[in-house]
């Protein structure tokens, strides 16, 4: 597989974007990555979204966005994986340019959430779990991921006020990002005393319904080193692997088996060990989500990812700094975006450009963008040597 | 980029299969594929779909495919690029495949359209136009296609009678294809007299709404050659074009630009030209798209295409047989999953195995699958040499 790199970023703040289309959100995000990347024209183009053809009544977003940013001529499909479509977009464009059939493959994630009613949104977002088992019964995203948490709690013992260092560490983090849709810190306070929406799960252990689009440019290796004029960011793991698609179709739904799989395919690829990534941005649409990925990539054992926030493991001066420009929770979760933010995001770290949220002397960042309520997952792992 | 071939194909019958679920058409369809090419395992799965978001209520289809076929860990996405999001599926398998990060993969289209209402369905159909421009003005995809045909016809001279062997040949070839969604000829006088849709696009010009998967397992030719049952089709030339997502933007509506230039590349990499080609399954969703892909492929010069189907050019027995197996007109049109008929039927008149469709000693077969109005278009060229 030939060896490929990211030489162009660009994102739009997160935020209620009322006041632009879809295709604009789409385009700015895209024709900043190509700018950054200082390139006019790309072979292919993959967009992660998922809801588009609902909440924005327009699919076939491959033709409708290669128009919008003047190269109609060049392919372009949509790729959808629930929430992880973003990631699943970069994944397929890597396997574009690595293959040898493209030479150059711009990537954009894009979600226009709140053009609709937020009871549409959530209809609409169960259409990542099983329509006939999950869905029709009832059960909601969030009602999915409290199951989850309030059996984590039961099993191993952990009290709702121990998982508050994810909330606070992602707002905290979102204060130093002007791109982040919730730019203040919070207190713990403020986490405790949080509206609740299905227990054990307030509104401080979720993700807010947004609209932002992010893009990346990426090229081989080798064609990269003679147009980059940016610091090159190698792509060193690439996996994925699907779970069942239903919670209760899983041997044991407190483990990731998907988030697990993939990266550690992701680690062997690259050569090394969690132990190697120095941040990792990864898919905190909740609190547990948050929790269940730490453990299956290795960074906390099973049953201990709590204990690993209380002592401030995943703070940015941490073991393993997470959500490190604000994560889904703060950042915001414009949904098919969120995969392509987590790379910009990690580009950034890596190219010395998070600003406030600049981690010290990263080598190696890791992203994980999960879809569906653990049944998709995509992890990468980047490089700046 | 490492040699691709076909291994394993299956589908199901084209109809209203209100007795079967979408996962149980697209499963059917998948577990014929494996069970084709002899294999019990595949790395990974591409879902070429479009509409299962609002037709059924379900997306996430990678997750929900793979867990329904009893492989839960493989990586599974949705590929969408509207009616041609069944080539869109195949082409970025066959790039993960080339790339070496996958050694086989399951491409599986499928659509079923039949448990929403008409009115539903054509309102989904058209996010595939563009929701600013075309949609909400209020104009169909039949509607787009009636404009063309008009102008076509003012253009070139034609008559609307001169249009009637496009649904004759099909509904000839269907008749003999028991997968078919129309399994009987129909005779120039009910072409004439049939329904009016949308002037001058009658019910015959038109390929009907229908349920229906089809899917195929690919591997390196390497593989191939150890573990194929069958015989091998290899792909020799496959690319992609996108094209103004509005009739209204392009310079010139009756020259499918991302045609000529997707047929082009792929003949360049199959290193033939259209003299080569013995069949062609190509995107007659009206008999206006297989005029103008005909001669945006080189088949017919521009403003002839009628003239090669009056000569009875597009016949079985003819220069360029169309429609082998039905065709969208007669063997049905489930939009994500007709693509990868395309490919079904393509492999099995290169394996001799077409039955009563069968045309004598052929060699190289290609596909093209057109997305909205002409402004997605994925070209495929086969060989069972």
């Amino acid at each position: 597989m030939q060896q490929v790199g990211i030489i162009g970023i660009g994102s739009t703040e997160v935020n209620e974007h009322w006041e632009y289309s879809l295709r604009e959100l789409a385009g700015f995000a895209a024709l900043a990555a190509m700018e950054d990347a200082g390139i006019r024209h790309i072979d292919g183009l993959f967009v992660g979204n998922m809801m588009s053809g609902t909440a924005n009544r327009q699919q076939h977003l491959g033709a409708y966005l290669s128009d919008w940013i003047g190269m109609p001529m060049i392919e372009g499909v949509r790729v959808e994986s629930a929430c992880s479509s973003g990631g699943a977009a970069f994944r397929a464009a890597l396997m574009a340019v690595a293959s040898g059939e493209l030479e150059t493959a711009l990537v954009v994630g894009v979600e226009k959430m709140t053009d609709v009613t937020a009871s549409e949104i959530s209809t609409e977002l169960s259409t990542a779990a099983d329509a006939d088992w999950e869905s029709d019964q009832g059960v909601s995203f969030v009602g999915l991921n409290a199951l989850l948490m309030q059996r984590y709690m039961h099993e191993y013992g952990w009290q709702k006020a121990d998982f508050a260092n994810f909330a606070l560490n992602a707002h905290a983090n979102g204060a130093g990002n002007p791109k982040a849709r919730f730019q203040r810190a919070i207190t713990r306070e403020q986490y405790e005393k949080a509206t609740m929406i299905s227990p054990p799960i307030n509104i401080m252990d979720a993700s807010p319904v947004s609209d932002g689009a992010a893009a990346v440019v990426i090229t081989s290796i080798e064609a990269a080193r003679s147009v980059a004029k940016q610091p090159i960011v190698r792509i060193i793991g690439s996996a994925a692997a699907t779970d069942s698609i239903t919670v209760h179709g899983r041997k044991d739904a407190l483990w990731l088996t998907a988030a697990y799989d993939s990266a550690k395919r992701a680690y062997d690829q690259a050569g090394i060990s969690p132990s190697d990534i120095d941040f990792f941005e990864l898919h905190d649409a909740f609190s547990i989500m948050a929790t269940l990925s730490l453990e299956a990539c290795g960074f906390a054992e099973r049953g201990k990812g709590p204990r690993l926030a209380i002592d401030g493991g995943i703070y940015p001066s941490g073991r393993i700094p997470i959500a490190t420009r604000g994560g889904l929770k703060a950042r915001g979760h414009p949904v098919g975006a969120t995969g392509v933010y987590q790379i910009v995001e990690t580009a950034e770290q890596l190219r010395g450009e998070a600003g406030k949220n600049q981690i010290e002397n990263v080598r190696i960042g890791m992203t994980q963008n999960i879809g569906g309520s653990g049944s998709n997952v995509i992890t990468h792992i980047f490089s700046n040597l």
